[in-house]
């Protein structure tokens, strides 16, 4: 596992010795629509289930998912956490060579490697504002066992065409995509791929993210049918906990106005993008979901020893140093409520301006 | 992963359409000593950091493992189940040649066979009441890159002497033993050989099974740091989700009178035991833990048919046709409270008697 995910509060407040309650987290892309009485409601319905096991095939929960992604319930399956599935789908399906689109999210090499794969990059590039050129990367990928790529892509936040995407799947039907969708909840469902799914084609998603519940750890694969069930083979017993199990089974039950918190995330984001943007010694990329990936742009000062002014500040960044393909004058920061989203752009301000 | 663990009594109900709330389950080896407004106030607790990231070392947690178990923090690696700490074990040590003690846990070969490993059995002998030769077993293992045994084992409830599992260790110093003792909370603290750590020995613990939560999966690795350090680094990301953290850490406050609960465990399992042996078409074994295996003599009737036969009275039994080196003869119980220990051993006198 990787060291140096972002969301990792309690750690940065120890080494910088502050109180994590002083700071505001914008290291972890997490929204938060649910309303905290009825986390606590079902939480406590929750509770009641400790004392067994849960259900192994999670037959309930797949339904209930494939009713609200309207998929069949034989195209599901539970993770603990998307990464589960990440790590899941490499062991499975072990493929030999793998291309992952990068800079990525860290554990699809980590993955790939512990697999026994070898990686290569194709890298998105920062004269292209990171777009992916789906042409080049399907162009490319018939050499490879698999590609793995997310959509919209964190750290960088672009998005990619669905028809593109769906040209490149079936162009390479010797190659299984792995196509991350851990961020696609902040746009409309259209954008997801779930509804056309293809024989070489494995989804991730996340309630994490757009549900604001990382802490409790559930995602989930949309995949044809044989490609669940080899995944079901090689799947670990209960790994969904219980609350996590019914935390999804309430989300699937639409108890949020997704439109709504949608509409208002992409409004905070265009604000907070404009006034980052505004700022000059910054490059501001465009973003899709609910992060923003910004470049220092001269010599003054880098991610981290930005990430340590404002911790001081009372605000955690996210230092994308360690992502590969990008370097020491890359950080990321969440599109947080209009009023911290403008906290943070006055502390930049003053440290950068 | 392995269909028909123990514990499913969704699934067993709707096979048999009667209702989970009216049937009492002896199939999950679990025991329950928290109360249920203290589940309540950690739940509570648990539910105020669903909306961060786990903290991705689980740092207060070792901590506090390390502290209840009198060993260092370096020495324990929490897991989401005991179960997600077999399969780490066996992915990132690779042995080639695994001997497993059989019957038991069925985990133990897939998670082998998953991290691509020849599996041998190891045969406990029903004429020894399945009890190891652990000398033999030494004699054997020289010859494996590793060995996977239980202590108490399941589903056969003996128990090994911890003087004959150290010197076994200490002979076979190029072999890795792995020493599944989730069941040992069962027994006192000195049955356990966590505070006798070797350089070839990962032992693998539960909080599910003694403190009855199996709902929120809790498992934890006690080994020496190099080998731990090793399991980090094949480790997947926040895979204990906070609920199960925040409980993890309460139970290591000594929250529960354990020398009483297992005192309490031991007397209703003896009593359990000794009205079962009273039934003459039954063999039962003495368990060291909370269950109790038997087997039905002559061929009146077997295992699978015994259980169907009784869910319709209300109670579920764990079928143990499917353990290698059983068959359709066994069955096993969890030891319940004694009202209702006695009711299932009418039930049962009154369909073999």
């Amino acid at each position: 596992m990787l060291k140096g995910h972002g969301g990792n509060l309690s750690e940065m407040a120890l080494r910088f010795n502050v109180s994590p309650c002083s700071v505001i987290d914008f290291s972890a892309s997490v929204h938060s629509p649910l309303p905290r009485q009825r986390v606590r409601q079902w939480a406590a319905e929750a509770m009641k289930t400790v004392g067994n096991y849960p259900d192994p095939e999670y037959r309930r929960l797949s339904e209930k998912l494939a009713e609200k992604y309207k998929v069949k319930k034989t195209n599901v399956m539970p993770g603990n956490g998307s990464s589960e599935l990440l790590y899941l789908a490499l062991r499975a399906f072990k493929p030999k060579k793998v291309l992952i689109v990068m800079p990525s999210y860290a554990d699809y090499a980590d993955a790939s490697r512990f697999a026994g794969a070898k990686v290569e990059s194709f890298k998105l590039d920062e004269k292209d504002s990171f777009r992916l050129d789906c042409a080049k990367l399907s162009a490319k990928a018939e050499k490879f066992d698999a590609v793995i790529l997310g959509n919209p892509n964190n750290p960088t936040g672009g998005l990619i065409k669905k028809a593109e995407l769906l040209k490149m799947f079936s162009k390479n039907l010797s190659t299984l995509f792995i196509l991350d969708e851990a961020f696609i909840d902040f746009l409309p469902e259209s954008e997801s791929v779930a509804g056309s799914l293809k024989p070489n084609l494995i989804i991730l998603r996340s309630l994490t993210k757009f549900y604001g519940i990382p802490g409790l750890r559930f995602g989930f694969a949309v995949a044809k049918p044989s490609l669940i069930d080899k995944l079901a083979r090689y799947r670990e017993p209960w790994s969904v906990n219980c609350v996590a199990e019914c935390f999804a089974i309430k989300i699937c039950g639409d108890v949020v106005d997704e439109d709504a918190e949608r509409a208002k995330v992409a409004r905070d984001g265009k604000r907070f993008c404009k006034s980052l943007s505004a700022i000059s010694s910054l490059k501001v990329f465009k973003p899709y979901a609910n992060f923003i990936l910004a470049r220092i742009i001269g010599k003054k000062t880098t991610a981290p020893k930005l990430q340590t002014a404002l911790i001081k500040k009372g605000f955690l960044i996210r230092d994308c140093s360690n992502f590969e393909g990008l370097g020491p004058a890359y950080f990321r920061m969440s599109v947080r409520r209009g009023v911290e989203n403008a906290k943070i752009v006055k502390a930049i301000e003053e440290l950068l301006g």
